[in-house]
């Protein structure tokens, strides 16, 4: 970065500490950025520095929220009596916009993960424990992914929580709507015939 | 945007302005800056607004500076009797990495483009013609891009310094260095065919 002014290189950097963003983008987005209306760099300047101070994590599910309990939690509309858990924030969104599911959620935060140090203290398991402690929920439903991670994660909650009388399910794995079965991986595939219903 | 908080919202939508980002990288710069360490974001967030503060074009060659004249107007072990115009600062910085130039430059901002609504007036030509004037200048080297708009403007600046009794050279343009004759366009081909030089 020799070559660049002070303020152009501290940008670079600064960007090039985001995901995705190698050297070659952060100097593209840098040199958009210094061409940008200046109250548009404001906005973006400000929308990046208020987003961290405003939101939180929903006391309750661990979502990411602006009011504490989220605008999920709140709602008395959604069945308290199941509750979907997901590995990230990112996931509630995915599955709200399918508009299927009426429960509540729990964010985990990640997943448990020997290799990357992550443990079940790491993500937010006692917090889920903790709410199904009271009775009212009837089923948990495990959406975390299926890797290898993400299924190592779904077991270890499911012997945790069967014990304590509820039920526990797991969202299906399959082939998507639309695939092709020449486009997907073998596991894929097993998951898919493993999980036939009859017609 | 309608399931996520305010916050999250502004900011995916200030990130999807930036060229090459959109909604679905927004949303994962999104997350992953809710995740950054809160000194690290507040890092970005003033890099943007300073680098936008403090830069500034270069009063003789308008590339962008944090200090006015800029390094290399000011560096007197550079040759000013050579100028050598480039469509914009990336332009310089390439050229900077090959060690091999050792004068001044002049940054154009853009390329004359009539289909963008981009004339001479909009571009740094007037600035470029006033370094011009004072007779230290004895070489201009146009360098903006082999595009046809590149090549518009080379022309129409030639046209414009010659009558000055300057020399007005263009980069040279070829196969690159390491490339293969196979992947490059017939322009390209042609140019270098057209350029060759006896051994």
């Amino acid at each position: 970065m020799e070559q660049y002014p002070v303020p152009i290189a501290n940008l670079i950097e600064q960007l090039s500490k985001l995901p995705g963003i190698g050297k070659k983008t952060a100097q593209r987005l840098a040199f958009y950025i210094l061409e940008m209306d200046k109250l548009e760099v404001e906005k973006l300047s400000k929308a990046i520095i208020e987003a961290k101070e405003k939101i939180r994590l929903c006391s309750v599910c661990c979502n990411l929220t602006d009011e504490d309990p989220c605008y999920i939690c709140k709602d008395e509309n959604r069945d308290s009596s199941t509750i979907c858990v997901v590995e990230g924030p990112k996931d509630i969104i995915a599955m709200e916009k399918s508009n299927e599911y009426k429960g509540k959620y729990h964010v985990l935060h990640g997943v448990i993960s020997p290799i990357d140090n992550v443990g079940p203290d790491d993500i937010k398991v006692k917090e889920l424990l903790d709410r199904l402690k009271d009775g009212t929920v009837q089923e948990v439903i495990l959406a975390t992914n299926p890797t290898v991670e993400g299924e190592a994660t779904a077991i270890y909650l499911s012997k945790l929580i069967k014990p304590l009388g509820i039920k526990v399910t797991r969202i299906a794995h399959g082939i998507p709507v639309g695939g092709d079965l020449d486009y997907f991986d073998e596991v894929t595939i097993s998951k898919a015939m493993e999980n036939r219903r009859e017609l």
